[in-house]
């Protein structure tokens, strides 16, 4: 593990900030208090936000780890902060979709909590300045970004990590919806899993109620946020052993 | 072929009509003068647009049917009207592009014109009230449209068509920008191309010049619309023997 003896500010999100180490292969990210939606317009903080999502993030990767999924995570080394392998940013989130919600049944004009007759996977173009659009794999290899084969690989793995978190949830009594991925290459050129799996970045509901444990709370003023952050944690520490 | 004993309007589009024959497996296709563009916010109507088109579209279904490809064309029966297999409606608009341009240049923020590295293929959703999003093939299954089976036979087809009209505006001395496809079911379900291909629905640019003669013309006022269309008529016309 690296001795973190200087603290430079990579890379400075929202809800997260990137610094480096004195090993140029490994980072600190240290999770903030921010919370932001709708592309930036709606901005919040909440005490503790970043610690609660810390906790759910290093639980999930250390979970991703544990069953051969190669991620860009090495360890919680604070209450805030993970060391994790650096990587070179692939601009994609890759949305998975048990259940139809949020924008895109909007998009489609489907009823939100309507489950998908078969998991959807969406590829947004990571580009803030564009919103985000929502592009497929032909735009993304005439782009530049991936090949053909990076995507069957990226496939490949967000059914595996879908497969993986939806039974993890399931035990914990929570409705896995929908959640990003975001994938960097290590120095080698291999894609690792990166960035962060939280209610930040995910959809959970209590399966009993359909009540909702995510970020949604936010973009919709329904209060208790970081508590509800904190059932997540709760739950999914309840069933990994 | 039908005797066309009955004439009841079946289908009021913009640029085409639809009608009934005394044959419950055949339509008459009527093209008309109106062009739209922007989701129907600007509209026009340009004399003899629909004569041109009918010739451009009965041509290229021609030269599809002749390389085995089956669509819905049966034959041009009029200066207006074609004769076609009646069909099921998949509400797929399917976009083949060998260059970015349009809407699509925007949205990725890359010049109009690049050529794509690889053949670009969209998928729209056919619904103008939500604006026919780009959706992507889990989408569309999840949806109930179409199964990846279907999709793969889209796909297959999308190339073989690309690649047949690709070298045939090379020998006319036309880029082929993009092209859209539709597709309906025949009553074995067999899928169909169908609707039309023309410079409404592609983009056509002189090989030498890159001057257009489509429907962009007509978007961003650049007159000599229908003067235009006639020389993709008259180009394609004499490489088709």
């Amino acid at each position: 593990m690296s001795a973190i003896v200087k603290e430079d500010l990579l890379f400075d999100g929202n809800e997260k900030r990137i610094y480096a180490t004195d090993n140029p292969d490994e980072v600190i990210i240290r999770f903030n208090d921010v919370a932001t939606a709708f592309n930036n317009i709606k901005k919040a903080i909440f005490p503790n936000k970043g610690i609660v999502n810390n906790g759910i993030s290093s639980l999930i990767f250390e979970y991703l780890n544990s069953k051969g999924v190669y991620t860009h995570f090495i360890s919680k080394i604070g209450e805030r902060d993970q060391l994790c392998r650096k990587g070179q940013i692939i601009p994609l989130e890759v949305i998975v979709r048990n259940y139809i919600a949020g924008s895109l049944a909007d998009r489609l004009a489907v009823e939100e909590g309507t489950i998908a007759q078969t998991t959807i996977i969406d590829l947004n173009y990571n580009r803030e300045d564009l919103g985000d659009p929502l592009i497929n794999d032909t735009q993304a290899v005439a782009l530049g970004i991936v090949s053909f084969e990076d995507l069957k690989y990226i496939y490949e793995l967000a059914h595996k990590i879908n497969g993986l978190l939806t039974e993890l949830c399931s035990k914990a009594g929570l409705k896995l919806i929908d959640f990003k991925l975001e994938f960097t290459r290590d120095s080698a050129g291999r894609i690792m899993v990166s960035d962060e799996i939280s209610p930040d970045t995910s959809r959970f509901w209590v399966a009993e109620t359909d009540e909702r444990l995510d970020k949604d709370r936010f973009r919709h003023d329904l209060g208790y946020i970081v508590a509800s952050y904190e059932k997540v944690l709760d739950r999914l520490s309840a069933v990994v052993g």
